[in-house]
């Protein structure tokens, strides 16, 4: 496929938006564990909200180039499951990425992907459900391209598949960035998709969200306990936070809610 | 034991109540890997509401078979923990089970199973709590039997153990058949233990819960997003689902809620 | 460093306050095995409350000693990321331990520890982060430090690190023992820092909670299903259960609640 061709390692992520509350990662996992005893699966995360694409999509394209080349990237978040919607599987920079043709993928992608539609029939499981193809289909092929299946045998290139826009903050005429949040992480950090490069038109910004106003700082130290925030984070796009505590139950804000930034203290 | 007999594979499955907020499954982990480093350990899931048996005798029963054989499959939904309840180590199709004697086993079992009640005495760690068996107890154990322990030497055989009667959906002089959820999962999904080959008699179903009807389809697409829906979900039996949402939040309904299948549309 | 020297075997531990709901943990654990791809890494518990450096002291100083020698500990709770606080790297009876200097790490050492100050520098990733250290200089140190590199070589000595004294119980005139939960854990249960052996000068003891009371006992079975109790739970100190049930949501308490233990029934 492409220049870097894949060399599997036998590391297989799983990102899906199946929580852990119940044992279908458990499940996936001993299917391929099944097929090749031998993988090393590593959790990337299951708590995308059910269905948000959007958010599965951005933490995939935050995360997959932290593990070293030859690792298979398998990522459920399938809402279309048991309709026609294809499976895709890319090849970049040394990596494979299973995943629905919802957009899940997309913006992981760059000009240097190669993405094949994937042979649905080869890999399926007898009696394969029409609710889980995270078992049936997805995970029976992971572990065939995480032992050394040949990607190019795997399915048949393709440059037609969904496309996903991340929703791109807008700027005024005042200077001015509008943008919205993505979602709230585990600690009530609200994250935008405002990039750091889009900030270095001003030296200072000020950050609101509802009816309350925060300064841009460097790290949460930069403020009192108990005051709000906002910074780049660690993904590098501009996140509202609480010193230790909790933004989004502070603001009461949540996915979709208005952040803008305007120049100036 | 039994004809197929058990060869140690090193994998152990991870079934319990004891969630992953609090470090409880981390130590399991831990006693087992300072007994046997190079033991494979997989969570099945952690998520079984606490105490609730008959969920976590579900899970096993729908998952183990997807794992290799050589498995040793360690369960922990233990209430009777530090009473005299025993704990099991039964054999079947070239797996181990390690479970408490309160039922979360039995539906795992079919009659090709051999069961031997554990002795505790031998694999019990000095000082062993009465409220953590599943370090104390059960882990050594696991890890004993992963490694290679013949099951024969681990305890001694017994035909006398808690029986667990998941509950059976009844069929009415009309056709209709009475289910009640047995639990629901992350997506909201109502899960019931009406089985596939129980709705052959029809050729379509309607399915009640509370004052909402809804038809018993092939998959989430089959109806418009917002919509609820009924189908064989992926542990082969009927589920109750909202395209897209949480049937479980829309309907109000929880363990326990009647869930009724008649004939036609 | 230490009499008893550091063999590396290859396992990690993560103890954070990261959650699982965000790809952080999958991420810290993709910079590892880039760096090292043949590295065992465990999850001891990513649920401590957010910024709550006292229950993730309390976590590790029960668990660590439950893994084998030659692990690496693995600890992010990490409140004052990005200022100047700094990292602390201790070896103790043949384990490592990594943490920040706010007093997370203190309470598992004992005075057989060697402690360095960790060489930053050295491990840090190009362009690193300065809201998560986890990902950006944790895990590179733990890889390298697990992978065999010499503790020494890590760091710089010190013994001025930030003590931690976890809420130490009071005793009365009377004899009752005034004390506080610590936090509570998944099943509800009240976990207090009142040791057994303070429990030694009396034969029986009531637990009051709120206005109610409680026998302390044995195990769970000792008292009657839906019927509250005290007992020395899995990690040698006193909690308060429901059987059956979740003590923290029948008594409206959590984590700073006054617990009293008076000795006779």
């Amino acid at each position: 496929m492409s220049a870097e061709s894949f060399q599997a390692s036998g590391i297989v992520t799983l990102l899906t938006d199946f929580g852990l509350s119940d044992p279908y990662v458990g499940v996936m996992k001993g299917v391929m564990l099944s097929a090749e005893p031998q993988l090393e699966l590593v959790d990337l995360t299951h708590g995308v909200p059910p269905q948000a694409v959007a958010v599965g999509a951005w933490h995939l394209q935050q995360s997959w180039a932290r593990f070293p080349k030859g690792t298979v990237h398998l990522v459920v978040v399938d809402p279309g499951v048991g309709s026609e919607r294809r499976i895709l599987l890319a090849e970049q920079a040394g990596h494979l990425f299973l995943a629905p043709d919802n957009g899940v993928l997309d913006p992981a992608l760059d000009e240097s992907a190669t993405v094949l539609v994937l042979d649905v029939e080869r890999f399926a499981l007898p009696g394969a459900s029409r609710t889980f193809h995270g078992r049936d289909v997805f995970s029976p092929a992971a572990a065939a391209l995480a032992a050394g299946l040949a990607p190019g045998e795997a399915g048949v290139a393709t440059t037609d598949w969904v496309r996903l826009e991340l929703p791109v903050p807008e700027v005024g005429e005042d200077g001015a960035i509008h943008a919205a949040v993505l979602y709230a992480d585990r600690f009530g950090n609200l994250v935008t998709m405002v990039e750091a490069r889009a900030l270095d038109v001003a030296a200072t910004w000020t950050v609101q969200v509802g009816e309350e106003s925060m300064p841009l700082v460097g790290t949460y130290a930069d403020v009192e306990v108990g005051e709000l925030l906002a910074l780049v984070g660690s993904g590098g796009t501009v996140e509202v936070s609480l010193r230790d505590g909790d933004a989004a139950a502070r603001l009461g804000a949540e996915a979709g809610a208005a952040v803008v930034l305007r120049p100036g203290a």
